[in-house]
């Protein structure tokens, strides 16, 4: 099978997907149960040539589906999810998050990019190969969740309990995003996440600072100890051995990196600060893309009145890389709080539940060499980029552990498009390219195999 | 005149002190203007002997007034505030706290030790004298506040607008607080206060601290690195300059401290701390009562969620002791803190307004002998203990700068009874004392004179 179909249906496409975005399936809202169950039925329905079900978890359902009658073909295994971000301050939105609206080719809703738009893409590619061609080039099974969200709680259950209706060669993911509007990407690693809670606890109550300063030890002052020995001044992660395991840049690597363009001026305007700042002897980019990380997402304690708090907290996450073991990293942050913790408090360190370790995909994998021609076949004048991401995509690793699979992440969604943020949108024209570019990679998949 | 009057008429003064607790006179909260005013003519009311008046001020007005017939005699002002704090959670406490209820010997409500029963017994001294002796034994102008709660904003104009009418030899607070129930004590020292704010702000917004972390410089390091350099690890001020101007302790100081009983184990296990921690080479309560502090009171900047914040803030007091300029160590704070400002953010350090530097009058000053006298005919069996106070009296401070005028700290409140908590209460039996002591002390101070 060399033909692919035309998808001059565009209209019709965007009606659906306008019909989706009008669900607020919102995975954090207890409050939306049913909404989150009608948009699996919508998901469901759309999957009918596939046998498409909605099939129960402890939380929200997932939809399954399978089209095998392409006997011989290689199998792959869709992922997308179908819940979405709460839309935060509807008074920021230009138009309602649920309301979906067409300007300048894009269009606005909470979840457009984020997954619904990209996740509806391989279900009208099978629907058009069916269509016109009257088969899939190759066997596709699907699943759809509705927890992405709030942290795929259900799904590693999921993957374990449908094990058998799992079974493929390949997953395909409808989710993550390209890392620029400028050039088609394919993203070969994301970083695992390891986040943990320091909580430092000193007199009984909250005690005036007047009254009592001076002779107790002060948990901001010992958190705030505590979290400056966590870096060196020059921004290295200080804790020891939070290295050991990370492999060491060839000079290949870097010579790869160095040959993707990324200008360091432009993205230290973009994010806007007086200077970019990390650990020396790396570009950027190359600690962006492959060095691990540790940051303090956020510290609360006390307030603007005069007090020594009871207690001071923060949160912490360590973005990881291949070949670094969370519970590992863990026990050595731990143990360094620990052995640094000042005198006359309490310490407490507790890792969050879901830690996650990195994902990649070799450079050669044969999925990686298909979906770059795909998107060459789409973008004749662009060179696709094989990139990383800084964050970490659970769905991946799990599917690594759980089915031993490699992912292929082949989003048509883009990292600028205002994803978790109010204005969220989706590009029509990554539609309409996502549509050609998952035809073509399912026709080279089926040669492959 | 060596008489003081009998104060037999104690259901009486229960049952006013009932009426004024019942006045909700929150002075923070807006909606309350009204009930200030209410509780201002209640006082000018028991003030009819003394020609009371409600003066207006731009915020809630105070209540001024004098009884000046003792010619020859000296002339004291008597401080006090009828304006009260929030009461807080009403769920937690026992009865509401404007219908004050009796229990065990204590009035409950709030405001009853923090200022109204301890305001009420100058009232009532004054009445006695007039009622039973026909005159006071020495001349007294009366100065109530109805915006202690809130910093007095306006109590320095006030100083100034009516200097002449609140002319006199010694200001006499009713405002302050007894340090223990167990022995009768007169402060003679309260530190200043310098609050001021520390801002880092970071990149343009909040980013995702998966996708930048390891390229820019998170607010929160900064933050922490800056405060955990405040303070040497064994709890000294790092600042440079921050202890020039304090007085070294005399032999004599360390001497009358180490006379005070004060058991350390039995504090430590009061607040709850597994250690008390500060300043090496002092005592815990030669550094609460004489060495100066710098507090963070509260951290604030991001959250529980993968963010690097656009900013991280801290709002920080100091504690100063006599001959610390709050103006020279904002300079010496700012400055330090300038110097060690990371880089690749930005940082902002300002002051707040109403900086209050220390106050203290001499252990030997006559008004305190005299208050000595009075506690010592009021508690028999107690020597009396000259303490000093962690927290900052602002009052006091304005009255040495606008009217160059001493204040004894006179009042009957103890430190214990809840003031600013729940279930604020006032032991009637030092409704009792005080008013035999502030009678002992008007006679005491009119022979002096």
């Amino acid at each position: 099978m060399a033909a692919t179909p035309s998808f001059d249906d565009g209209a019709r496409y965007v009606r659906e997907l306008t019909e989706f975005l009008s669900i607020p399936s919102i995975s954090a809202d207890p409050a939306r149960k049913p909404e989150l169950r009608q948009a699996a039925e919508w998901v469901a329905k759309q999957l009918s040539f596939a046998r498409g079900r909605v099939v129960e978890t402890d939380g929200h359902p997932v939809v399954l589906g399978e089209w095998l009658e392409a006997p011989g073909a290689p199998t792959i295994l869709v992922y997308g999810h179908y819940d979405v971000q709460p839309p935060g301050n509807e008074a920021e939105w230009e138009t309602p998050p649920f309301s979906p609206a067409v300007r300048d080719g894009r269009i606005y809703a909470r979840g457009a990019t984020d997954d619904k738009g990209p996740m509806l893409v391989p279900l009208k590619v099978a629907e058009a190969f069916l269509d016109e061609l009257g088969a899939l080039p190759l066997n596709v099974r699907f699943l759809f969740e509705g927890e992405e969200e709030v942290g795929s709680p259900s799904l590693a259950g999921v993957l374990r309990d449908h094990r058998r209706e799992l079974e493929a060669d390949l997953v395909v993911s409808a989710d993550g995003a390209m890392w620029r509007a400028s050039e088609p990407s394919i993203a070969i690693a994301a970083k695992g996440l390891l986040a943990l809670d320091v909580v430092v606890t000193g007199p009984r109550s909250d005690l005036h600072s007047g009254r009592h300063g001076g002779a107790v030890q002060n948990p901001l002052h010992a958190l705030a100890q505590l979290l400056a020995g966590l870096h060196e001044p020059d921004g290295t992660v200080a804790v020891a051995g939070f290295y050991d395991d990370v492999r060491a840049l060839s000079v290949a690597d870097r010579d790869a990196l160095a040959r993707v363009p990324f200008d360091e001026e432009a993205y230290r305007v973009e994010v806007g600060v007086p200077a970019l700042h990390g650990e020396p002897g790396f570009t950027a980019l190359e600690r962006l893309w492959t060095r691990p990380t540790l940051e303090v997402n956020g510290v609360e304690g006390g307030g603007s009145f005069t007090v020594i708090p009871r207690q001071a907290c923060a949160h912490v996450t360590c973005r990881l890389v291949p070949d670094q073991d969370p519970a590992a990293i863990f026990d050595a942050v731990r143990g360094h709080l620990d052995a640094q913790c000042p005198p006359g408090v309490e310490l407490a360190v507790e890792a969050a539940a879901g830690a996650v370790p990195a994902y990649a995909i070799p450079a050669d994998h044969p999925a990686v060499r298909a979906a770059t021609k795909a998107l060459a076949a789409v973008y004749p004048r662009d060179e696709t980029l094989l990139v990383r991401i800084g964050g970490t995509l659970p769905a991946a690793s799990l599917f690594q552990d759980a089915l031993g699979l490699k992912t292929l992440l082949f989003s048509f969604s883009t990292a600028d498009e205002q994803l978790h943020a109010p204005n969220e949108f989706f590009r029509l024209s990554r539609l309409d390219e996502g549509l050609r570019a998952w035809a073509e990679l399912w026709r080279l998949l089926a040669q492959d195999g």
